[in-house]
């Protein structure tokens, strides 16, 4: 018979096996990423925080990356679309500030799967193009079943000096994404599991670009707007963000360099 | 803020919405299926059934399904390919005899997150082919990252009378899938969530063959034989398929017809 | 050394063979369409008409086919999308009615070849959703690198009788599709073949829907309108087919059913 | 009326505009290469280079290339793996060595078309895995409909100096590509057009590394053997090279850079 052992963690299907210990820190050598943020309506941007977090700015911080190297996946990779929300988590006399992430689109399912049981990011997939490059010009767009719901396009104007990439690994450059991981109970209503999750990630960057960034969003089709696919395809996710206006582009930045995303530091909260 | 509602499901994210009420039963409004399976070593295969399921049959039965028209799925679709073992799942007075599902690729990654979360069916990705029609034989292989792990083959050699769809239905039209749903610990060892699940499925078949099916198991390259790459790609169950000796295939069908998933009927077992 | 027969056909590469004598006709075993036709400018679509071809009708007709059990595609298929134009082709005494193709997208490579290189189909390539069906509206829409730039809808109103299969079979049972067949001279201006092609097709059909078509095309970003991505994506086609106007649809149908491609009877025109 | 201009090419579809002028030379800013050639049996091979080309040494040239920032493809790109053998082309007191290049898989479309059509070069489609890297492996893989045809890995030994990386643009900065045009007869046997072409193509190192290389040839199922898929999912091409020993490895190199394709160069030849 097979048996479950209790100091190692497991994926579905446990039956072939799991892993001892701690969950290690992983490194993903080679990240490429365009940073585009914007000020939104402070009201309509708060409904979807849960608490107890507070948001500190009505902005959406909405990163696409190219991982590539990355060693857990036999050092191949993926493409992500995350949108954040900078917040506050207070709670029990412990106060941390990071990102509320309120959704991340990733072109394949193995770091889905580990982002949505392991740490509770709200990972779904969608189609997410390796981005083009025409000179400055950076593009690249999402979309599910052949149906476009994000372009994103950055023009990069300068390279940061030595100096100006020191300060930027100093302010960005450790981020403390937060989750809310959510698994239902099974034939009825409620939750099986249900709580704010900490997963802290660090960046080192060797190259960077100021520019401008543009960010489109196309809400699909009125039946991906019931659930799961609302959840499961971003329906309502692309909407919401659709119906949001952009008031105000903030600093918009191009980054190559590595990611540790410390899985060994993430933790249940609250 | 956003708050969850007690009496109502969710997936991540959360924060757009989830259903009220008891999940309903699903329908999948065209489904073709390849079934084949054969006998393999009894010790070997118990070594991956976990406590209290009970083997009845050392048996592999292996199922390519090509879903269409399904509901949920704004009436797209996803191809899968089971593979699952008879068991009796003996517990506290109550005896359900089913199929333990090992694991269970599939071609899209929403039905993988309903499945692991809502029922525990150990779901993961793999490129799943179309099956190919040439005069009677239909044919399909899986791949992961471009590797080839399994080639299946089907040569039709009878369709089935009306009366044996009848029998057929009686036999196989209701299927109890047991799963195990675990979700780990953040951070540290152990579990959060882990235990058997139900999944009742029931079939009805609008046309049937019998034939000749023929299994190839490939394993993946060493590196994915890695956790979590081990268990999200399939690299120690297709090792460990590929090991078991294919002692004698069993009936092998071709089948047509429905599929209604029991949602509102799936449990936590034990 | 390698010897090319003067008695056979070959394709790219040649090295590994061709195949001796006529080209055969070609069954595509399981073929789903729909089809969409609407009146719109008169002067507009004339614009993309090359003489000899005299259009007959301000008609854009655009197929949605969803192709399995293709054999010599070993039993697998493809989707396609097809723009024709009602045109007579008249040269010499000859008088032929047909369809002037203006493009085919498709998303296999291997028939995209073969349609340009033997009968000068102008196909190129598009990521086509297979059909979804919600009830009795199917649904697809055609992409290329992520953006979407056409949507496609039908509702099923009515299904024909047997009579009016047979009426249905005897109207469009045969199309005469052209084609014009263009290879360029290496490293200067200027044509190494360029005419006009006739590809004949028969439809056999086995069931069929009256409806309601609608059809949304969508430019692709300007960088596509550039030669030779202009031709090649789709980009200048999509373009002018946006601008031409919706003036009133005509009649549109699902229909089930076989097809031959007579690559038999197909030849260079005029 | 549409009207082609002459001193103009174009790309099937035509009706929507062609380029004027000789074709330009196109830039691909961004490529990384893995190259790993090998000895083979000479009769064996010479049987698949046609006249008047004269084998130079019985060598198979593997190179695997993942070509990014491509100006003509928007600033997008695809992965290629083409085999070719050093051969010379000797015709009218004309003598040009190059690389008879036997086939060319690629993973996107449009250059598929243009390669064929403009340059005859040998180009079909394979899903190519974007290269994996796990510390000095590199690891990729080349499959036609989820059958896995190609395996290729390279350890990097020993990056290059400044002094070694000139001498190597020196050796292999320049490659002359020869390929053969081949366009059938419609509906009868025989060539429309059939002729060597030859492709000039100039890299320039940034950054390259010696290493040890791997080829592993698998060949796909036996019905990818019948013409015309023998040709286009390289059926023929996988099942003869898998049948050709591999005597002893050469020199095989990882590189990055660029990459000139001389458009304006290539030309018919003989």
């Amino acid at each position: 018979m097979f048996k479950l052992a209790e100091d190692s963690n497991y994926m579905m299907p446990v039956n072939f096996g799991g892993a001892g210990g701690r969950p290690p820190a992983i490194t993903y050598h080679d990240v490429t990423s365009i940073q585009v943020a914007y000020e939104t309506d402070s009201e309509g941007l708060a409904a979807f925080i849960p608490e107890p977090f507070q948001m500190l700015q009505p902005v959406l911080a909405i990163q696409y990356s190219m991982c590539r190297r990355v060693d857990w996946m036999t050092g191949g990779g993926y493409n992500l679309i995350s949108v954040g929300v900078p917040v506050v988590h207070a709670h029990g006399g412990e106060r941390i500030d990071g990102l509320y992430v309120l959704i991340i689109w990733e072109n394949r399912t193995a770091p889905i799967l580990t982002g949505r049981e392991q740490t509770g990011m709200p990972k779904i997939f969608a189609d997410i193009e390796d981005h083009h490059q025409l000179g400055d010009t950076l593009l690249t767009n999402a979309s599910y079943e052949g149906s476009t719901f994000l372009k994103m396009s950055f023009r990069r104007t300068k390279q940061m000096s030595p100096d100006e990439l020191k300060v930027l690994s100093q302010r960005f450059g450790t981020v403390n994404a937060f989750g809310w991981r959510y698994i239902p109970n099974i034939g009825r209503p409620g939750a099986a599991l249900s709580h704010a999750t900490l997963f802290p990630q660090e960046f080192v960057y060797t190259a960077a670009w100021q520019g401008e960034g543009q960010i489109h969003w196309n809400a699909l089709a009125p039946q991906y707007e019931y659930y799961p696919m609302s959840a499961l395809a971003g329906g309502a996710a692309s909407k919401a963000f659709g119906q949001l206006p952009i008031k105000a582009y903030g600093e918009c930045l191009l980054t190559h360099g590595s990611l540790v995303l410390r899985s060994d530091l993430a933790r249940q909260l609250g």
